[in-house]
């Protein structure tokens, strides 16, 4: 850029990198950043750095974590007979807001797509069907990938994979999200939910 | 964040601190972070780093710099009898994106506004005055602080300072941005598009 110096369109450029910041959004980041104390400026730097060395894949289940095994794979009080699969940690996240699941997860990081290329073997699957073979509780495998294509062919495919050996695969639930509207619910959706009704 | 360990957690709360960065927005490029090379993240963090200790203020315009004086003062090829005084250093960007001018320039790094108790002495000004009483060179102060409140207040302040010793002072021009439509206009803009008419 011109009429700046060279560590600022240094700065600018790096920020630029992130997705969904622009170039001027990352003008306005540089000059915030700019205008923090060191302390915060440096703390910034310091956790992206924290962030990088110590998060990593829990060796059991696949989601991100600063021990191995997970918080939620070592902890004790939880259900050990449910196994969630879900596509990435923001799922395990969000599944645990939700604050009703008390079973362990397993987190694919990705999900089966021949569009680009990625297959059952590119995804953090081979641990899923390995430790199924290990643990005898597990009773139940929910399949909470995601209601989209790339979602479905993967819960299709690990369906068929479990299923086999006894072990009972849920899928969650499709329909209109609450507080939707069934005016502007796509058809898809609406099939979906005609298709998973329940009596009342 | 329920959920994530403390490493993603501190960086996301980091990230937070930026302008315009929400707590979903901060989760995305925290798990962006994660994503990239250890070699990327990491230039990122120094970056901020190295910004944050190489850039300071020009010691005679005020302006961002890695060296002092700034570039622009220390260019020979400049015309020294020209000062733009504008209120950052984005300003300062801006108008060398224009090509047009080829003076020197003087940030004030802010701008008078009683309002939010910030006074003559807040601003990088006293060094303006002081500049022009040293540098027998310079014939015109171009003012070309925001069309706003604050920035007019700040021209005409520094115009009443200045107009005395007998160097011209000029004010950018206002009056409809080129591309704008006349109906959507504000008042206040297209009366001084008017009193601004220019014979052609």
């Amino acid at each position: 850029m011109k009429g700046y110096a060279k560590p600022l369109n240094r700065l600018i450029a790096e920020l630029s990198k992130l997705p969904g910041i622009g170039g001027k959004t990352a003008q306005r980041l540089a000059f915030h950043i700019l205008s923090m104390s060191d302390e915060e400026a440096r703390g910034i730097a310091d956790a992206i750095v924290d962030a990088k060395e110590n998060m990593h894949y829990c060796s059991v289940c696949g989601n991100l974590t600063d021990q191995d095994p997970c918080d939620i794979c070592s902890d004790a009080s939880r259900d050990k007979t449910t196994i969630c699969v879900v596509e990435n940690p923001r799922d395990v996240s969000a599944m645990e807001r939700v604050k009703e699941y008390h079973g362990l997860y397993h987190v694919l990081n990705g999900a089966i797509s021949p569009m680009d290329g990625i297959g059952p073997d590119d995804i953090n699957l081979r641990s899923l069907i390995v430790r199924l073979q290990e643990n005898d509780e597990i009773k139940e495998v929910i399949l909470a990938t995601n209601p989209n294509i790339e979602g479905e062919a993967t819960a299709m495919y690990i369906a068929r994979l479990v299923k086999p050996a006894g072990i009972k695969v849920s899928r969650i639930a499709h329909g209109l999200p609450v507080g939707g509207d069934l005016e502007y619910a796509d058809e898809e959706t609406l099939y979906r939910a005609m298709e998973g009704r329940r009596e009342l």
